[in-house]
């Protein structure tokens, strides 16, 4: 299958290349054109503009930062939709606003051309080894013509619904996780201002009916002072930004995600985007006057 | 040792035939005398009342239901105080308010009586084995003298602090779970609302980063259409004032904890207090006029 590809960032790179390896004739763009050479060492041809990557493509995977970039490479001068043709699928495999989706399916549909979400889950590993979960959300026989790529760069491939439905999956889960940590952001630092040892504190929680992925990831990471292990808030926080959209456009109250939103917030407002879910901890360390962290760790 | 036991509900009864089997001389108070039956058959001395129970007592436990019904037995007519003497230690296994805790430890210290609060954590099959989780705050001395009984109702016992911070452990942990399944109560019924299939976002969630034992206890649970299952929000409902009390008095601000305490109210208002935890997502349905139950299970 003709098969073009934007976005060589660190998860783009990687689903590129497992599906050149899987035998498909990709043609690749980057806005920063450094980052095509290795994939066309492999034997990718070099796209001209993101027009020119749809000109003869079946299909156009994108791999982008956010629902902007996502919005330019399609709709901006040199983009997409100016080298659309009627055989062409453009398939989003980053992780946007569910509202901005369906926008982007809206206008691709008035110019009667396909699209599908497929937000990709798992880190930098994961999509070096093809194992990525993806959450595809579009048109079923789209999903079947396209499954053998799917199947070369990930292990989990999870057919969710229409459009959106893969924005909204991987949504849903993150809007847990981050629920969750800013909880433990917020709860754990009361128990060192009201004079707990907080190891003991973490041992508990780890064990008992509080636990959750985003405790057991980070709370042993935060009393060790490490900030910088997973993916940074400024990042994250476009979830968030996603959450709000629904909400306020689909009249769904949501007091748990805009307290989480909050917490956000002032840790990005007090210039800590560069740090991980644990930097949330920060916030609350600040406003107590206390650290969480293990003896030894405490600076 | 010569043991005061007052309170023999679904897990004081357990609590005090273990105490009474590991060979302490055991004198039992409950205010339905009734329940008293098993335990004197066994070989425990009844109890006349709080007093009585006090009178000739080394150390008296007490496993009531909330801090109004402590304080009850405490400071009540016939209560422990009234049979308080020099050589009497308090320990407070029950699960109540932390500021309430310290108001007690004020009040028994100024009649120069010895307090701890020791509350535990396991449902009632543990509590039968002696398997229990113990978090106890108060005096090392006391500690030490008590361990041995402990020993005989506990497995991990652990001396978290001074008086208050066994409470204050166990509320940590209880708030991270309260949070997590406010959190899941908010934000899975957003995917139905939405036209996700409640089955697959629960596949997701449960093996992905938004994963809590929040989740993967009651989302399967949900499903199903059972709310019966575990300990009721009626009775949860008091770690969250507890909550209120501290962000109050210790000028703690607590946005998620807020939330999620709003989240129980607005279940209770709803006369959902029978429910288990799981039973907040019906708040959530009913704004939303959608069920998140697997198929067949819609009712």
């Amino acid at each position: 299958m003709k098969v073009g590809f934007i976005g060589l960032g660190q998860m783009g790179k990687w689903m590129a290349l497992n599906i050149l390896k899987a035998g498909h004739e990709v043609t690749a763009y980057n806005r920063s054109p450094r980052k095509m050479e290795a994939l066309v060492g492999e034997g990718a041809s070099r796209g001209e503009s993101p027009a020119a990557v749809a000109a003869d493509a079946r299909v156009v995977f994108m791999s982008l930062t956010d629902t902007d970039a996502v919005q330019k490479v399609l709709f901006g001068a040199g983009g997409v939709m100016e080298g659309a043709h009627s055989g062409l699928a453009v398939v989003d495999l980053s992780t946007i606003s569910y509202m901005g989706t369906l926008e982007i399916h809206r206008r691709l549909a008035e110019q009667a051309i396909q699209f599908a979400d497929a937000p990709v889950s798992g880190l930098e590993a994961r999509a070096r080894d093809g194992t990525l979960t993806i959450m595809y959300g579009g048109d079923e026989r789209l999903y079947a013509e396209l499954l053998p790529i799917f199947q070369s760069i990930g292990e989990t491939i999870l057919h969710m619904g229409p459009v959106g439905a893969g924005q909204l999956t991987k949504l849903i889960n993150q809007l847990l996780f981050d629920a969750n940590v800013a909880a433990m952001a917020e709860i754990l630092p009361v128990a060192v201002k009201l004079g707990l040892d907080p190891e003991k504190v973490v041992q508990i929680a780890m064990t008992g009916t509080g636990r959750s992925f985003g405790l057991e990831f980070f709370a042993p990471l935060i009393l060790e002072n490490k900030f910088h292990t997973a993916y940074p808030l400024h990042g994250a926080y476009k979830d968030l930004v996603s959450a709000a959209e629904i909400s306020a456009h689909q009249k769904i109250p949501l007091p748990i995600v805009n307290a989480t939103t909050m917490v956000f917030q002032m840790a990005l407002a007090q210039g800590l985007g560069d740090h991980d879910k644990g930097g949330l901890i920060k916030v609350y360390e600040q406003l107590l006057g206390v650290k969480f962290r293990k003896k030894g760790f405490e600076q």
